[in-house]
């Protein structure tokens, strides 16, 4: 063996050695902690939020952000582990963004139970069949998950995280080449956020909106000429090449999922507060139903109106706003919206989602 | 916050901090080492093989085996991952014992390819459209896997490792009761590889062999008073409760999978070497052509005999035995039984799977 690679191998080694006795040491403490809370829960959001952006904030490199971030969330959850197996409930089947955002979150899910609807992760958290739900809420091809904000209005379930996952669109197809492409199939939302790269790449080639970018899939997978835009996992699922990859105009999309759980979560520094707020439908009634949270200078993140459920009002607020809701600002601003609204509820108070 | 957990998780945060100096550091001796190698492979399983193996010798707790594997196959990923994305070909759809079997192998798969077929694996393999492939050889519960058998004998490919996965076997329903349980459904293998649990804890109930676990699966689902033995990750896509967990008679059943490369592989120090061998069907030839392995003090792990496809020999073998093939003992035995085999192949030397 080459000298140069041998004494890297050497050095290698003597860094795996000090990262073992580091990592066992971690674990101890974990453990250690674990037998001072008692019976408190053993998964905190706020401490592990904590944790990775103040490694974010240190890391110089080679290694990327997120990277790290799983490199860390990995030993937070082998050190976890140690005193409980956490078992979460997410939409199946297997392979759904749902299972990665929840091995995102969580590191890895070491007893994952795979529902078929929404209302079943619910219940499952609900029930305590479950110690934590992963549900999506804002899809970037398909908008808020109505189901998701229903829910919420009804539940005891407290909000304890987001995650967020990049949201890459591709096109998928069984022809050669792009000059072949006839028909691009997708999600109408999915066919307007790639719209300037179909203009440039693709002009002559017809674009037909369906039910979800994976219909779309489905059909380029079986029409000659045809193609989709849609997952790399939709290429796996229907065997179709990716021709173009992230081909969306703007890069940054993302998919949103909450944690849910029974538990409130203590603020780590930068937190969100999701808010349920109801007020009698005279236009203009929201807007001063609002107002404290300018006077208090809290920042909404998040506005968006649902039909009520249950008859006694027209419409309900979901509002994100900064800020942890043991805060100053925001508990003072949520005190004076309390007086003035017909509900407010808060859903959660949770860390903003890391990298 | 309590005096006693801020004390721990300062120290927590030293260690933290000193963890993302040591991996960096690490990554940077990675890709020194690839800058080293040129155009070579960047995924060494005989290194990793090695690394995973000194850790598990030296590793004192409180973390387990598998958590220590967990960890430092996640932090060589993220090491790789500067150089090179992997691509992986496996079974799919998503959720098989396949996906794990990857996942295990390669701290994670980032760019996986999900086939329909053990023939595409290996075509995708041996086209260079991914760098490896994983399929499985030895299912524990319907034995040999015949089109990977098949296959190996035509192909190219070497096997650059093994994988093995320990396997489960649960009793799932949706019978409240296990007194209300009429049926039991199953591959005839899993109910034989139950069958003193349930002579013990379901003598009255019906067993019914089925073509596979997840059949039983589907159809305990469907049918009142009816369930099955299968996977956890059955009960999750069947919807079905888990009403009694590892109820194998044997404990250390595992299924087996292969890693296929374009690739020898270098030796890792305990290492397994797959031959693939041909004789003239004469009664006692098997055991005349593998004397020079006893001879040479070379153990046999396993002995498969498989109908040749291509008609020039009746039968072929598949033959593991300890060692790598630059092995001297191993060298001498297999030139040995080439002056006797119609045929000798070795498909491949590779680290023994480790935890």
């Amino acid at each position: 063996m080459d000298d140069a690679l041998k004494q890297h191998r050497d050095q290698i080694d003597a860094i795996d050695e000090q990262l073992l006795k580091l990592v066992n040491a971690r674990a101890q403490h974990a453990r250690d902690i674990g037998s001072l809370k008692g019976e408190g829960p053993i998964y905190r959001p706020e401490r592990e939020a904590q944790v990775l952006r103040r490694l974010l904030a240190l890391n110089q490199g080679p290694l990327s952000a997120e990277a790290v971030t799983a490199i860390f969330r990995g030993v937070m959850s082998n050190c976890r582990a140690l005193e409980k197996q956490l078992s979460v409930a997410f939409l199946g089947p297997a392979g759904t963004y749902s299972e990665e955002a929840a091995n995102k979150q969580f590191g890895g899910v070491s007893a994952p139970v795979l529902c078929n609807t929404i209302d079943d992760v619910f219940r499952m958290v609900e029930s305590g069949k479950v110690d934590y739900g992963v549900v999506p809420v804002e899809n970037s091809t398909e908008g808020a998950v109505g189901r998701t904000l229903d829910l919420l209005m009804s539940t005891q379930l407290r909000i304890c995280g987001e995650v967020t996952l990049p949201i890459h669109h591709n096109l998928l197809t069984n022809t050669a080449t792009r000059e072949q492409v006839t028909t691009v199939y997708a999600h109408a939302q999915s066919l307007a956020q790639c719209h300037a790269w179909l203009n440039q790449h693709l002009p002559n080639a017809q674009r037909q909106a369906v039910s979800s970018n994976a219909e779309g899939a489905r059909l380029a997978a079986s029409e000659a000429g045809a193609a989709a835009i849609a997952s790399r996992r939709a290429a796996e699922l229907f065997t179709l090449n990716v021709l173009a990859e992230s081909i969306e105009d703007d890069p940054k999309n993302t998919t949103r999922f909450l944690v849910l759980a029974t538990h409130d979560v203590a603020p780590s520094g930068q937190d969100k507060t999701s808010l349920l707020l109801a007020t009698r439908n005279i236009p203009g009634a929201i807007v001063d139903l609002l107002a404290p949270l300018a006077l208090h200078g809290v920042s909404m993140s998040k506005l968006e109106s649902r039909p009520s459920r249950n008859g006694l009002w027209e419409y309900v607020f979901f509002v994100d706003v900064e800020g942890h809701c043991q805060d100053a600002a925001l508990a003072s601003a949520l005190q004076e919206i309390g007086q003035r609204a017909s509900l407010v509820k808060v859903l959660g108070s949770y860390p903003l989602a890391v990298a």
